[in-house]
């Protein structure tokens, strides 16, 4: 079986972005606001979303399995306050979720959070509840910059996280540490924000001693872990420098990578460098980069393709596109276990 | 012959950081503020601090000459005022101008700039006129987040920065975008903010079209080029998403990676995938990883052994070392030439 642990909602049915940018519009102007109900979209619209689109490219790239969550770039944290995202990842939630309902063989649900900046996190457990408990979801996606570009947060070690990462405990679901759009305009969203956060979310990790208080918190860090698997070694000398213990046993029993990087080379860097119990397959897809590779005559995005060509042992494969996914994901092998898979 | 095009003179005598800490001290307090005048450091301390350090080092290694600017976590480009980065500036490359006096055979100037944040670059042109005219620098560095990680100025791509992108162009020198240290808690100075700067500065660059306004401006970007060539597949599609030309016709003639890279796999992937007219010799050496790789046995930063170790031809690796810089770095080349090397 392959399992992509990294899939965001990006075809939804149009009325969706009609009804955020109403909502958007209406920040400040609370009698313009649209209410949740007044969205509709039919059980047949989002079954052709999915199937003209993710399911089709599944079906065709040979991956069975997608963990799948709300469009990342459409999070937009920082747009309006609580109420706003409250209101927004509700309504992203359900749609995953009712995707998960149509196609049960094929999506799982992971939750995004109604994140805000300056606003306690603790405020997201609700809708974490009702996600995990209802909706089925066996990850979340956390924002550890919601205030797109501008990190007025504190680091990911910091208490103030701390809520967020006792309910992950408690349900025993990994958090994948994703940024959404920048509205900052020296970062580009998919070519610079989303690969600093992922550099970032690791170092913050190095610095601090978070996973002595969690030792069972699971961070997945997308886009290959972005600079890191390439900076290894600047990562366990800086690891070095600061006192700390090597870095498979300071941060790899917590730290997961996944295989989001569009070209061979990069995939062998990541397979050579980065034990393959922390590397998990995912390929983003639909995402940032939608075109073929003249290269290749293949998608960027079609990241199976790398792994196969890639020198690891099929049973190192085998782990990289399910097991590790099984053991990092409880809650998804528990599921897919209840299928009889 | 081998050139390191990336040192900082992080060794200099205790009496400078202690100048500096009195500076910083005294802003907002000008009847405090030490004078330029009451620093005193011999040129027996000086050679002394580069004898035990890098020249020690550089001897080790084999490599000859060094490209040598201020140490770069000391810019703090961020602390006071333009006055305050102008006299610190003033400073620090009349010490980096010293050592080349000095040790003429290894060490050639580049210099800092005094940006602060909110400033207008072109403050900036006569400290750069007075490093290349009289100190014989060959380069520049360019902080591209003057605020020290909260990215408050435009993009690289912006005509905010084309006063100083027009004196590099006059003078025919290239510009290594490095930032500072890093005032937000977000950011590891070394392990984030350097790393995330040179990828967003790729990024920015891959946004605009800077190089049709300056076909002859080159941009070096450190620390093996942050994520970019890890990325190279989804940096390479993003420039298709954006209807940009193929990466080597759109940025490659402008823009240079380091082997700031402190790993052998890490230099596998930058050789094999950026060409090799693009990749300079460095090791950042004495810098942010100063300690052995007890994976090898060796100082991490010696990244001449993983270029050694490459699968490069030897002609490719005499580039690396030598070629590119003499062809990036006209002026290094000129110098070089008038000691008939």
């Amino acid at each position: 079986m392959i399992i992509d642990i990294h899939g965001h909602y990006t075809t939804a049915p149009k009325q969706l972005e009609t009804w955020r940018n109403a909502q958007v519009a209406a920040i400040g102007n609370p009698s313009a606001m649209p209410s949740a109900a007044s969205l509709h979209i039919s059980d047949d619209e989002l079954r052709e979303s999915i199937e003209a689109n993710q399911l089709r490219l599944m079906r065709q790239r040979g991956s069975d399995v997608t963990v799948f969550s709300p469009r990342a770039s459409f999070m937009a944290h920082h747009l309006g306050n609580f109420q706003v995202s409250s209101s927004w990842s509700a309504i992203c939630n359900e749609l995953c979720f009712r995707v998960s309902q149509l196609f049960p063989e094929h999506f799982i649900p992971a939750a995004m959070l109604p994140q805000s900046p300056g606003v306690d996190p603790a405020t997201c457990i609700p809708e974490l509840v009702k996600c995990v408990e209802q909706y089925g979801c066996v990850a979340l996606n956390l924002n550890p910059d919601p205030s797109g570009g501008h990190w007025t947060s504190p680091p990911l070690t910091d208490r103030h996280w701390y809520p967020i990462y006792e309910k992950m405990v408690e349900y025993d679901i990994p958090g994948m540490i994703h940024v959404s759009s920048s509205c900052n305009a020296c970062f580009h969203a998919t070519g610079a924000h989303y690969i600093n956060a992922d550099t970032t979310a690791f170092m913050q990790c190095l610095q601090g001693d978070l996973f002595k208080d969690f030792p069972t918190l699971k961070f997945v860090i997308p886009h290959g872990g972005g600079a890191v698997p390439y900076h290894w070694g600047r990562y366990r000398g800086l690891a070095q420098e600061l006192k700390k213990p090597l870095l498979q046993d300071h941060l790899m029993d917590n730290i997961f990578f996944d295989t989001c990087v569009y070209h061979q080379p990069g995939i062998d860097l990541l397979t050579k460098v980065i034990a393959v119990d922390n590397v998990l397959f995912a390929s983003e897809m639909i995402g940032a980069v939608r075109g073929i590779d003249p290269e290749t005559g293949f998608y960027f995005d079609d990241t199976r393709r790398y792994i196969d060509a890639s020198a690891l042992s099929e049973a190192h494969k085998q782990q990289i596109f399910e097991g590790n996914a099984r053991r990092v994901y409880p809650r998804l092998d528990a599921a897919l276990k209840g299928q009889g898979r």
